[in-house]
């Protein structure tokens, strides 16, 4: 008999391990949907124009493509495209800004390395508008992740919301003159705390930026804590490019939103870029405290034209994602969540079959005051059964025999 | 700008469409986990030679699937493979008999045609035995469904659950020396309620059925009723073959189980075969009464050998499957169910900045009692913002400015 071996780089979880996973994407569904964000379950497939539209390189290699009579098909990537395409397709009957949430898996076929799955779970939730989008939705977005993470840790574990702007930072690399190679030298900002400090300043020195520069860009990015601190350091740089004075002007306005909303565990730093092209403004990221290490648990920001390919309208968005596969292999990895015995509530182990109907009875009873309830069919031995409870990860047993039926009564055990 | 078109055979819900989808998703859910279904995530690719090792001809057309690497890969086009083959790789560390519930989607590369997806969801409730398995257990998965179409009808329909059994009807076509030709004449009975009177006769007569034992099949596929009816009318044939002594000793005992749990919909009906090969017992299928004509919203039955091809142990099983998506569209033609404007309980529009931090604590609390809550920000006029209220399908309204906030009392007015 040939044994059957999983396929790496897809999740595939016991009954115990799926429930604990359960209860983390409960979490954020709910938190999701309390704010009046609203599912939208996307295709896995889309013709292969359509989703590859705007996409460079490693997307194209890594995507999966499929064929099926005439048409050339791939499977989504993220969940963004898909909901352009959506967005294009219906934006009439849409009502604007659209608060989106997605609770999906996305596929990449990555050659699997720690930390990089094939199949993973995206959470996004996303506010787009037709046309301006006010910058308390960016605010919202991070007092969302803000609720998820308190509601997820319980106050077991710290966690740090970094937020920056990338009009501030291309603002300040106008204003060193480094305008023309911001692109680059942003990109080297975004790896600063994956390589070494020789490293990131032999790697800005290639793009040209010289040590006076390079010294001041250390000063910038190393600006970190509450928005007062930030705010009054960056005055005193004096810098008056356009960009500057915008991102200023509304990581200001996002800061603020955020103390009316008294979130806990929101800083500005401005080592924040996020790698991703598209974004245009804000940007953020999480980090659990003392578990740097493990990267960003969150990431986002806000995006200028969503729907670019598809319509002539212009669509500004701003989004929260979590990257929900990931972020439980961290947890169970730092063991800040343990994967505990998940079965039912109360188990009924019925001595012999003249017992059913009064377990059948019992269970629906419990069942509809809100508990979880099994019974085990079985003429196996007592300790058979016992065993099953045991393994089955049931919290409670109740045996149940002839006293039981007669009096009504029966004692309820723990087992798990 | 070329315009974007959705792929046919793939549902792709509107807000108020998915909310109405979610909640018959959420029925079906917290039934299956309520009785101790534990869930399991089946990940979408396979090794193709794994996911088609069973399959036959039109499974092997139907399949989507796609090269990565060096290996062929196939995507799920039902759920029961995968969990087959997630036992096979588990079997030491589950508890015995294990009972699942998978609610995710399939994928068949089928002609897109009325009631025939590409994309599918699947709500399948399984219970699995190493070795035998108790018929109690066919029970409660009749049992199961009878709950859930209880609770999502809510009196508005009826339905009827058809119960029968593989054996009894093989052991009948025995008596009548049909044994050989019981397999096409079994598929041929599966179609009797799709084909003419005329057909049905004339293809058994293909398979040389003659008039007498036409007769008698008719007869028998036309036995439904309550169980003490029909098996006083099975008792007048005096049929003793051991196939049919055995199935009607199965039916008589699932239905006396479910006789117990005070079932109110399920009835025996000789005519269900099911189409699937691998039932080798109990067989069951449902109707909307009044709309039989869309055919079976859930169907089941029990299989001997689960995980044939990848373990020696034999693994007995009973299922319950629900096509969510095509009885999803079955509910919205028939108007069982009403798609429904499905905004946040009450939307905060502020008139102004100064509005905001009273909206966002009134939303905090409300949202920690358990309601659903939105702010609108938006410097637009207030008719554009009552616009959104009401396209956004928000039920009730609350305008908040500056008396709102002096005396700290503030009007809902109900828009959807």
């Amino acid at each position: 008999m040939k044994k059957y071996e999983d396929l790496s780089g897809f999740l595939n979880l016991k009954p115990n391990e799926q429930a604990e996973f359960d209860r983390i994407k409960r979490v954020i569904q709910n938190a999701h949907l309390r704010s009046g964000f609203k599912t939208y379950d996307a295709p896995l497939m889309f013709r292969e124009d359509a989703l590859l539209a705007k996409s460079g390189g490693d997307t194209n290699k890594q995507v999966y493509r499929l064929e099926k009579g005439d048409t050339k098909l791939a499977i989504r990537f993220d969940l963004t495209v898909p909901l352009a395409l959506f967005i294009a397709s219906n934006e009439r009957e849409l009502a604007f800004p659209l608060k989106v949430s997605q609770i999906n898996k996305a596929y990449r076929g990555e050659k699997t390395q720690k930390g990089r799955l094939r199949e993973f779970y995206q959470c996004d939730a996303d506010v787009i508008a037709r046309g301006k989008l006010p910058l308390e939705y960016d605010a919202e977005c991070i007092a969302l992740i803000d609720t998820i993470y308190s509601e997820l840790f319980q106050g077991n574990a710290k966690f740090t919301i970094r937020v920056a702007n990338r009009k501030l930072l291309s603002g300040f690399l106008e204003s060193l003159g480094l305008g023309e190679d911001a692109l680059q030298v942003r990109k080297i900002i975004d790896d600063v705390e994956k390589i070494s400090p020789e490293d990131f300043q032999k790697k800005l020195a290639e793009c040209g930026v010289n040590e006076e520069q390079f010294a001041q860009i250390t000063n910038f990015i190393e600006l970190k804590g509450s928005a007062q601190d930030v705010f009054a350091k960056l005055e005193t740089l004096n810098i008056t490019t356009e960009d500057f004075t915008t991102g200023l002007g509304e990581l200001v306005a996002v800061m603020q939103n955020l103390e009316l909303r008294q979130t806990q565990n929101v800083i500005v730093d401005l080592a924040i870029v996020r790698g991703l092209d598209y974004y245009t403004g804000t940007v953020f990221e999480t980090n659990i405290v003392n578990y740097e290490n493990y990267g960003s648990i969150m990431s986002g920001g806000r995006y200028d034209n969503l729907v670019a390919n598809y319509s002539d309208e212009k669509f500004e968005g701003v989004g929260a994602s979590i990257g929900l596969s990931r972020l439980y292999e961290v947890l169970v990895e730092t063991e800040l969540v343990e994967v505990k015995p998940s079965g039912v509530d109360l188990l009924f182990i019925p001595i012999d079959q003249n017992a059913y109907e009064f377990c059948v009875n019992e269970s629906k009873k419990l069942q509809s005051e809100g508990k979880t309830t099994d019974i085990l069919f079985s003429d196996r031995a007592l300790s058979k059964k016992l065993e099953y409870a045991s393994k089955s990860g049931a919290y409670q047993v109740a045996i149940i025999g002839e006293n039981e039926i007669n009096s009504g009564n029966y004692e309820t055990k723990i087992v798990n």
